[in-house]
């Protein structure tokens, strides 16, 4: 339902607009806005050769960062906060928030724990991948061993962890927060994709992760998503 | 309040034991439980001399790590969760989470904001001062170079924005959330004193975060968490 301009909005039509930045968790957020199927515009941001954001997303978040919404005069940033916000505001009756309080425990605590505690370990492992790649030959060797050391010692056993962890949660439920696909599977959804392929673990290993990973991508909702920007997957 | 056990305990008395690690975020979590004036036990855990933390935390919660909790059959992790979830169920009379609309978009965003993109870039600083700490002589100064390099291209501007970015917020308002202190504040406690610390700036420079840390530390609650896990602020 994107880049459906509204000129005049009733306070009852949502005003949505997506900074996007590519390879960024702002992929999630359409992926949402899709699920709801709610009107909004994106607006698209490229990063720069150095791999950062462009400074000109400061003029809509002052941190610079996508993804980062405005809906109506409210600027909405960070993903879990995004997520609760727009499902609260405008998911009544799309069931992305669980009811029940088990289920409903599960869905505040992944959308904390996505961006509190797996995201960082896997930024750490792709900030020792550029070190790796973008070393001058001279000192390569040393880099790489110093990647390699702290691969071995932290990084890896961390990201092993985990897959295990995930894996085990995914053994109980069909889906994060329960059996029925919720807020905090969006939250999830480009961080499992990264975590399952940054792992090194092939798919049979972790089938529940894999069963998980496809059904999500199955969803029509993703499908728009990943049309709307140009891909076949969030984490391609 | 700490260290009460609680053998026989009615449905209305909290059984809470907070599984407290040095140098984490677990100070946050006593800190909470002091402001809540709740009977709590302490369980301490110490970090081995590789910093990571021991590996019976994994007995509590499956990535083993700290600040986790127990209340009653729950195990409840991840800061912002953990604060948002004992407020709710126990703090109904203590003015923790606001109750004005732009206060409570407040109090939700900085839950997340503080474990979603500061802590990260704070960490990754640790990392890399870290590293520059433990390299053998002979590759100290190829890895100083790499590290400053990270550090001027992106750490210390990171750091900057996110300073830059806090000092405006408490312009604008006293805590973060509104007028009054909330969940928020015990959130960003540990962590706005490490960013202070970390950014290299003078507290000249940030005089409302540099007002904000020291009416933080002035609560009492503050205090007597510090007492409890025997330091005299968060970051010593």
């Amino acid at each position: 339902m994107a880049d459906i301009k509204h000129n005049t909005t009733s306070s009852n039509t949502p005003s949505i607009t997506v900074y996007w930045l590519n390879e960024s968790r702002a992929d999630r957020i359409i992926f949402l806005l899709e699920e709801l199927e709610l009107p909004y515009v994106i607006e698209k941001f490229e990063r720069g050769p150095d791999k950062l954001a462009p400074e000109e997303l400061k003029n809509i978040h002052p941190l610079g960062k996508s993804p980062v919404i405005k809906d109506g005069d409210r600027v909405v940033a960070e993903s879990g906060f995004i997520i609760d916000y727009l499902i609260n505001k405008y998911g009544t009756n799309k069931n992305l928030k669980p009811t029940d309080e088990d289920d409903l425990f599960q869905y505040n605590y992944f959308l904390h724990y996505i961006e509190g505690s797996l995201m960082p370990i896997l930024v750490t492992k792709y900030i020792f991948l550029l070190l790796q790649k973008q070393a001058p030959w001279i000192i390569k060797p040393v880099v790489n061993g110093i990647c390699s050391k702290m691969d071995g010692l932290f990084i890896g056993p961390n990201i092993r962890t985990h897959l295990n962890f995930i894996e085990g949660e995914l053994t109980k439920r069909k889906w994060l927060a329960g059996e029925q696909f919720s807020g905090a599977d969006i939250q999830a959804s480009f961080a499992l994709e990264m975590l399952l392929k940054r792992s090194g673990v092939k798919e049979e290993e972790v089938p529940n992760l894999t069963r998980y990973i496809t059904a999500m991508r199955e969803r029509s909702a993703y499908k728009r998503a990943m049309e709307k920007v140009g891909k076949t997957s969030m984490t391609s």
